[in-house]
């Protein structure tokens, strides 16, 4: 049973690409081989000043890479983080893409 | 005729907050204005790293002001903006709120 979970959640964590703050081309190329695996949809996340990256990465693939790549939803949010006693808020994006 | 569709064109523009390198309070207020004004859509479009800004003031105004605003859509997209003859691909997002 735990077993089965475990799987089903590292299923799911694989075709998410956390996007942060390296070169944008990196996570168009994890994205890509997401797709190339056999993936039929993929989970662009990120927040704070990676939003933009992850729109551009989002851009990059269906425009440049794969055209039949359609974006299914967007999703924003945000998420309280404590850094050394202080909250503070950050929003966070979701892009789902699928072919 | 003419002057039908220009009010309708100013209308549209009304309801639309275009984000910009300004701090996200003053993109707060102006979409608060909005509905206040009695819009039951505002409209956040904002292009390249102003991206991140618009998501925050989404998530500032339905968290801290107006708790019964939602977000209807969120589309990207990307524009072609050309400087000094090179040609510059940049993100672009358009986020619907609604009450």
């Amino acid at each position: 049973m735990s077993t089965n979970e475990e799987r089903k959640s590292s299923k799911t964590q694989e075709n998410v690409v956390l996007i942060g703050q390296k070169p944008v081309m990196n996570y168009v190329t994890a994205a890509l081989v997401q797709f190339n695996g056999g993936s039929s949809e993929v989970i662009l996340k990120a927040r704070g000043k990676a939003i933009t990256r992850a729109v551009d990465t989002a851009e990059i693939l269906r425009n440049r890479f794969l055209k039949d790549v359609k974006v299914k939803k967007v999703e924003i949010g945000s998420e309280t983080i404590t850094i050394d006693n202080q909250t503070k808020n950050v929003s966070t994006v979701e892009i789902v893409l699928s072919k």
